[in-house]
């Protein structure tokens, strides 16, 4: 996976992430982990759980592009400035292999950051036994910036944190 | 939404669609309802819930892509043989507008259904409190016929209730 | 097909559009022409011709791309205000049926206008010898409105005009 | 852009691929010209004229996606047997900035390569005059294997080689 070499505009991105997926309901009824963000790239984990299965056992598509999703749109938010939020305008997202293994590991890497609309490649592989990666997925989405319209999840999140240090 | 016409050829496709949903942990954990299941066509329904919420407290796109892919690969199942499956190709889906509302209704119709490949477009409303829907998702996405790959869901499920019945 | 329900900003929006086409290299170099031109909803048409067909004799797919992608990017223009563009952002096209017939029938309906944003859903049919019409492409995109970005081949056409008149 | 590591099926992929581009209507239409030809890896150029050209005077987003196409097919290409052909299911593409340069360059790069599908990503470059290549254009497709259907175009091609041989 090719790094990218962008400039965050807010210092603090990789707290905003952290506190927008944490805090929010399907963040926590999906239970991945935000495992890399760097500027323009982010790595989500997800442990396989029955929960998330499907008709055969495997993680279930609906899994996989959430994931795939949360990646490209979290990798599109390292980029931006504190008060704003992001916007999925729409992502395709190709199925190549079953989603079978004991981890899925989702990264999001932005190919082009524009002033309102960011694109960026998302791929999620399967974790083996052996511990080698599965390229299962394959996405490709548009994500839009939302000028001065914080994300809310991380606000409350950073006001209750403010709130226990004082 | 234009009802299609098509021809079954699996008689129980409803039940098949219900024992393969209603059997899988990420079905479960999703909570969405079977409503309409027509040959080529089929909507589900998915009230809000807070584990199912994105940073804005709106439904999360996650949870609103996996919808869309449910209704679609359920459109393509209306159609298949008895031992078959069925397999998402890919997809791509449109947000439209949040996800706000008291339920999701996704609506999937097959535009082309070919010996191993279909087509089929879906698309998710948000039911408003004056039940009015909003449209806010659209997606096409292809699904491919996995012949002579029973769905193992719907086919454990089949054999419980013979068990009991007997 | 459903019809849309838009009010136009731009009252000579049929004007810009045919201008910004029938001034463009590529667009003479396809040769379709535009049909119908409502508010969110534009038809052009395209005969064939053996410089548009692939290895099977047929339209070529990237003839069929860009007529889904010309009829989405109209049907978007009939809403913008007059010194305004579009940008297509990114489209998605499914290849449904081989592009066999004496006439390609692009079909573009804008499903959601937004103020930057605009979601059109795009169908490709050929037209047979018994001029029946078979679907043979389904497509859906995002068109991006710039804001006071004059489209410049339908200006200097415009400007043409104003100098032949006087 | 990674390499991939494919093993070709049929030795001769590079002159059916050259055959197919070169003796159907379209490809001459467009006068792009094939650069490189490696197993599951394709590289087009195709310099502006102004024939190619949309209202701004940059290239046609319908020639930059017939172009994204054309790569990420004749990348399957490379792989089948020699009296297959290879039919586009869908592709998916962002143009992600204006096509201005003096040429285009597309890549096509196979993900996953199955017994029918086969997934690829394109990317779409505009040279500029100082010769760097600028990112206009990410795609993403499915292509799927006609098995024993021959490339018409390529087949007639190969048969009058014959001749002029003789």
């Amino acid at each position: 996976m090719t790094k990218t070499h962008f400039e965050p505009r807010n210092p603090d991105y990789a707290d905003l992430i952290r506190d927008s997926y944490n805090n929010t309901g399907f963040g926590k009824t999906l239970g991945a982990e935000l495992t890399v963000i760097e500027p323009g790239y982010v790595e989500m984990e997800l442990p396989f759980r029955p929960e998330l299965s499907q008709h055969h056992g495997f993680f279930q598509g609906g899994v996989i592009g959430a994931l795939a999703d949360y990646v490209g749109g979290y990798a599109t938010y390292t980029l931006i400035e504190e008060n704003d939020s992001i916007l999925t305008v729409e992502y395709k997202i190709n199925m190549m292999a079953p989603g079978a293994g004991k981890k899925l590991i989702g990264k999001g890497t932005v190919l082009r950051a524009g002033r309102r609309v960011t694109i960026a490649r998302m791929d999620v592989y399967a974790l083996q036994n052996d511990n080698s990666e599965v390229h299962i997925a394959a996405a490709q989405g548009t994500f839009m910036r939302m000028e001065n319209k914080p994300d809310v999840a991380a606000t409350i999140a950073k006001i209750q944190k403010t709130r226990i240090e004082n």
